[in-house]
């Protein structure tokens, strides 16, 4: 008995660290579900992430432009803000976002806590100010209340509203798609067509940007390595944070998790289907012309890395009160 | 032992019979919990509901302006629109809407479902047109799917569309409410002020119209009718719908069902706050003037009104496909 125990843990080992083995020898690896350290924040969070009374208006809120019905985008090829403002870049998923290196396209934000304080106070997006907000919050009972409960003190200020935002973000990671699936050893969660356009995604090269667990969010790169990019939006990413000519043209590699979502593609969201965003890839980063065949194949494999969304009742915002500023949207 | 059944069941006939009594007492009737008798028309409707590809834009959708995370209403005076256009008229919550005698502040459509497609296909509001929601939809293979198992056919048109979202919108009623638990029976429900303030609702005439299980939404009533009401909004109420002059300033009686969540008041969102709105409605339609201890009271009662909140998992929306038309929010 005890040696066929023995046995049986041997056999074991060996899968699991074939398993393991399976997975570390791929450029990219399955995302972990989120593990919830402070419940109370995340739930605050997720109140302030829906709630469009941060925003001038009382219209906007993060989900407006973050939406979690969608991807956690706008399916706009940029964004609208206060007063119909035409945003200037395409809307990033907030989908694991937790996982880039920085945020925005061009990285200025070192991460979720730093970025969510940028729209609220931004013209063109929330158009709020951050004493604002924060007055506005103050002015609600229920939100003192529930402030209080998670930082311990009844002062509100922004810092603490990002942070209870950053840490409900951090909650929206998508595990489980059928390609994380492959990569724990599931050979049947691909189809043979999927699994051609992985190994395509990996011997064109497009694995030498896209790769990590987010498939992408990890280093910045020339948009036009091989061919200039052409585009009539003026952004010119990661320069603007460095002031290094080197960065030209640098932009945050994006995420390809539940890319099948997220369209329009690329910081100006020229691209509006899967099809037309690898062919671009290919010519301007890779000096490569992907076959009709071999676009399609991509395309399916990018289909795969579709997880599972979010999944939480629609929050109750608490009421106004009647010392509460009310929003003012047609006020310039 | 035949004795003994026969006189629990007397008693328990007593206990019903005045329980029954107690509620039939009262104008005010408990809402009833909604019985989903369609489950998969509800899911479908409920992802139209919050699918802004149903708006020009792809940025509004029915719940932008009936915010569910916000008593069903946008809490605006009156609505932003496309291209941030300013609504004519405060945006009535969807909340308990099912049990209005007809829909909008005039009345002009029938029922929910007549309702629905207003909105889609006014230039102010979602700025889209039926036939181009249509082809949107048609576009995406999930909704045709869907569409197909809800009702039995490839085919959509506007009245399915209607048809779902109205089924879901029946969904939105709100049951338990403190006021509703007195109702029923449990006396402890309801403070010693918010009781004298229903006392008080009662004598001094408001639920004359505000009465029934939605205390409000089924009569016609104008607006000013001791007092000319004074508003700079130009609406002219139920005359645009029947003609007669006698419905000048006639406008829907909305349902205090939720009235703390559903502020700004009245049909031009004059009345931001409940004791404000306690204030006109008493001189304007009753010719009172409360005192602040009476206007506190009946301010407390109403906020007994606030039932149990839609509770669902935000929907996740099937993704757009290659075909699918992109939105266009710029372009006038």
């Amino acid at each position: 008995m005890k040696i066929r125990t023995t046995s049986s843990s041997a056999l074991l080992m060996f899968f699991v660290s074939t398993a393991c083995l399976a997975i570390a020898d791929e450029p990219i690896q399955p995302i972990k579900p989120t593990k919830i350290t402070k419940p109370a924040m995340v739930e605050l969070g997720k109140k302030l992430f829906f709630d469009p009374r941060l925003s001038k208006s009382g219209f906007i809120s993060c989900n407006s432009c973050h939406n979690l019905s969608m991807g956690g985008s706008d399916n706009l090829k940029t964004s609208i803000g206060d007063h119909w403002h035409q945003g200037p870049i395409n809307a990033p998923t907030v989908l694991n976002s937790s996982m880039s290196l920085a945020q925005f396209w061009d990285g200025r934000a070192a991460d979720l806590k730093a970025q969510a304080g940028g729209p609220i106070a931004n013209p063109g997006e929330m158009g709020f100010s951050h004493a604002l907000a924060i007055g506005m919050l103050e002015s609600i009972p229920a939100y003192t209340i529930e402030f209080k409960q998670v930082f311990g003190t009844d002062k509100i200020d922004i810092d603490k509203v990002t942070m209870a935002i950053a840490e409900f973000e951090k909650t929206l990671v998508t595990p489980n798609s059928r390609f994380d699936k492959w990569l724990k050893g599931n050979k049947k969660a691909l189809t043979a067509n999927e699994l051609a356009g992985y190994k395509l995604f990996k011997e064109s090269g497009c694995v030498a940007c896209h790769n990590g667990p987010a498939v992408g969010g990890n280093s910045f790169q020339k948009m036009g390595v091989v061919e200039p990019y052409k585009t009539s939006n003026p952004a010119e990413g990661r320069v603007a944070v460095t002031g290094d000519d080197a960065d030209r043209f640098k932009f945050k590699v994006p995420s390809l998790r539940n890319v099948e979502l997220t369209y329009p593609y690329f910081h100006d969201g020229a691209a509006n289907t899967l099809p037309e965003a690898v062919n671009t890839m290919g010519r301007v980063q890779l000096g490569k012309q992907f076959t009709t065949e071999e676009n399609a194949q991509i395309v399916a494999f990018l289909k795969t890395l579709t997880g599972d969304q979010p999944s939480f009742k629609l929050p109750i915002l608490p009421p106004s009160s009647d010392t509460t500023p009310r929003p003012t949207p047609f006020e310039k």
